[in-house]
């Protein structure tokens, strides 16, 4: 086989969920029939990775120092929602009417792997909270036990700087069917039910 | 959203069985977690995208003007199989044991599609047919219609040149469930059953 093509399909293993089958059948379809869509691809890989940083004010990916949420006049900059990633970022901001700011922790605490607040620029957050810059902090971390954890580390240091924290609810996913939801949901579901009115 | 981080998204759209948000997924994860794979795959691409072209004896992929497999000189030349793919190529090679040299079709007759003889560089395999350089001319393209139509065509090509035409066996597949072998190969199998000595 071609050294080249050889070196193609092991560099595409770098993507996520592919493995030596998926990466060879990668090679060879973008050889046959998309050389120029493979060409594409190599010129917004290398843009990207060159260029893409974090913005200087809610961490998220972007090519200018202060990214277009950040810098955008129409958003209620007094609300600011922290999440793990920028794939959560864009989930929100997919999904919900959510018009507030954010910022990005790029990860969560894990004192085990040496991942304390500066490592998640918790100390650039605390000086926006002490500056008076948010109303309210909406803590949207992953629900698993480091995602808890920092959670409660937020809404600690929300409460430090007179900042209301609040969370996602949890509970039942809508059209979901109860029999398959995990019992961790379910019960926190019941623990959390409300009166129909 | 950063708009090279779209234009990465997009562009990842190119590979098979990546939409939206595997493309999405991709991208976060490269910027998270992987810019320096990132870029071994940008150049990856460049490279083989712009310097992988057809060995201009057997048009499987190749980097130099002829292949590694048709320069070698430990092949069985007299040998010659005929495939559809370089993807088909590379599982007979990684596979068996055959050291015989290869014919890359990059399709199969097609008279609908305007897919006919030359445009699978039946021309050159003609001359080479006819300057005796096979005794045998191993036909292993898919058994769909049009590549049972493109091998009844091989194999009179390799009659009129004197080169004994041969297929692989069809039949049920090795650890396969009888249960759960296709209509058309049980028949095929029984049709073609022979006698236990």
């Amino acid at each position: 086989m071609s050294s080249l093509l050889e070196q193609l399909i092991d560099a595409l293993r770098v993507l996520p969920g592919v493995g030596q089958k998926s990466a060879q059948r990668m090679a060879y379809h973008l050889l046959e029939r998309q050389r120029e869509g493979g060409l594409r691809l190599a010129g917004a890989l290398e843009a990207a990775m060159s260029h893409v940083r974090d913005c200087e004010r809610c961490r998220d990916f972007s090519e200018t120092p202060v990214c277009a949420i950040c810098a955008s006049a129409s958003r209620d900059t007094q609300l600011l929602c922290v999440v793990e990633s920028p794939a959560d970022r864009l989930a929100i901001e997919q999904a919900t009417d959510y018009r507030g700011l954010y910022f990005v922790l790029h990860g969560r605490l894990s004192p085990l792997d040496g991942i304390g607040p500066s490592e998640l620029g918790l100390d650039g957050l605390a000086e926006r909270l002490a500056a008076g810059e948010a109303r309210e902090l909406i803590i949207a971390t992953n629900p698993t036990v480091e995602g808890e954890a920092t959670a409660h580390y937020l809404a600690q240091l929300a409460r430090r700087h007179g900042v209301r924290p609040s969370r996602p609810a949890h509970g039942l996913p809508l059209g979901g069917e109860l029999e398959y939801v995990d019992r961790g949901t379910l019960s926190h579901a019941f623990g959390s039910r409300s009166e129909v009115v």
